[in-house]
């Protein structure tokens, strides 16, 4: 099933998708009224089988859509996860996940505008598999943890490359310069993320184009380690990084600008488009 | 006036320091139920004012705090931001502030044990001034940026320095590892923080000892340059940095374990401490 959240009449909702509309489900059950909550009191699968015979209330292409979970309790973001990528960066391969946290501020959903840094130009894109957790997990193995994702989504981890080689922190939080969405892919359509691939899109142009299969860190990897950090909690996203091909490894370097549009592809997961303004 | 967050009977509320107790607010007004909503209406002042001849609910010394706000947008950190301690650090003088982000999970209350990690036993200490800011703020003067400030308290920035090395998200976001309060001082008591003087003690031991104008990057600076990468919002809190005297600058190094106390304590803000567990 696929799921997304997005505004119903001015107001931060969620619902499953059913043919080319949305089933809002933020309105079904008290104490249920965002993506979050459904996946963190377990109701996720029992509210989306009882919609699938429902008609939408609103038609997918009208709907303006939210961060895939708009109010995580974090989003951790790994960092040169792609040889490839990690090698256009100048970086090392580590034995570890490194990774970097964004905050809510710097993510707006499927087809809202990314903001342009008024401080900066090196404005740059990056097509990424993320995943968001289904249940609480803390010092958990790498061979039960794909148990613990509810599903997948795209993300665009915008980077303002200046800033970022002044801090990382600064560089991957410009106020709306990333994106999730548009849904939440349950996991059990998913049985291996390593098996989808990944197409990032500038302007329609194909900019980024990989296997998840090459990552460094697998999505189990990531997960294990980051709960021996942290207790991961449901709704919790997690940004895998980012194949080669980004603006940034470019001569000359290939920003995005004001009027632009920025898409990732990921098969069987979704396409997350977004223009700059 | 001097405000807190804490448990009563079991759940998150806030209250007003009145002698040697506290009278809870949050249950005063509809939609204001947290310290963050009270700044974010403005009614902060006016709920606080209205206490301060009513009876203290709890007593200060049984009261179970939490961190000082529970649940900021974000919590943003100033690295290597005192001479002294940026050269006990290694780290080179940098003309703007560069800064890392605590999530909500690795920040305790005062009097709240933190947790020793598991897979490290390099648990360093920061004292540090923490500011949560009053009013939305984006692409602000550094001239007016006090005027964005509800208040101070006192933060502990707990540190894991093997897996800081690894990577700053990591080293800096061990479950509740950090900890900031007991109170919200408003900003009317504290015209000028550089005026303010920082002393850490671990186990009664003096560790730190510094004036906050020993700070490279002032804190009208910091809340300036960060307003023009991120909107920042009522309730987000700002930790500014350590001076030296840190468990990872010592030879041989200084690490927090199980049993220890930690204590940060600013002049005009107040005494922050927690137990190790």
């Amino acid at each position: 099933m696929k799921f997304a959240s997005y505004l119903k009449d001015g107001q931060p909702t969620f619902g499953v998708v059913v043919g080319d509309g949305l089933v809002t489900l933020g309105n079904k059950l008290p104490h249920v009224p965002t993506l979050r909550a459904a996946i963190e009191t377990g109701a996720l699968a029992q509210l989306g089988e009882a919609a699938v015979d429902a008609r939408p209330d609103i038609a997918l292409a009208e709907a303006v859509f939210l961060p895939v979970i708009p109010n995580p309790s974090k989003t951790l973001c790994v960092g040169a996860n792609y040889r490839d990528h990690a090698a256009e960066a100048g970086k090392t391969e580590k034995p570890w996940p490194g990774y970097f946290i964004r905050v809510d501020d710097t993510i707006v959903g499927h087809g809202q505008p990314l903001e342009a840094p008024v401080v900066s130009e090196a404005f740059d894109f990056e097509g990424e598999l993320a995943l968001v957790m289904g249940r609480p997990a803390r010092h958990i193995a790498e061979s039960e943890a794909l148990a613990y994702v509810a599903g997948y989504t795209c993300f665009m981890d915008g980077s303002v490359r200046d800033y970022q080689k002044r801090c990382i922190s600064a560089g991957k939080n410009f106020q709306a310069s990333g994106a999730s969405g548009p849904f939440l892919v349950t996991a059990d359509e998913i049985p291996d993320p390593a098996q989808l691939t990944l197409t990032t899109y500038l302007n329609g142009d194909q900019v980024q184009h990989s296997s998840i299969a090459m990552m460094i860190h697998s999505v189990p990897k990531t997960i294990a380690y980051l709960s021996t950090i942290i207790q991961l909690r449901p709704g919790d996203v997690i940004a895998t990084g980012t194949p080669a091909g980004v603006g940034h490894g470019r001569e000359p370097p290939l920003w995005m600008r004001r009027g632009d549009r920025i898409t990732v592809e990921i098969s069987g997961v979704g396409r997350l488009s977004n223009p700059v303004a």
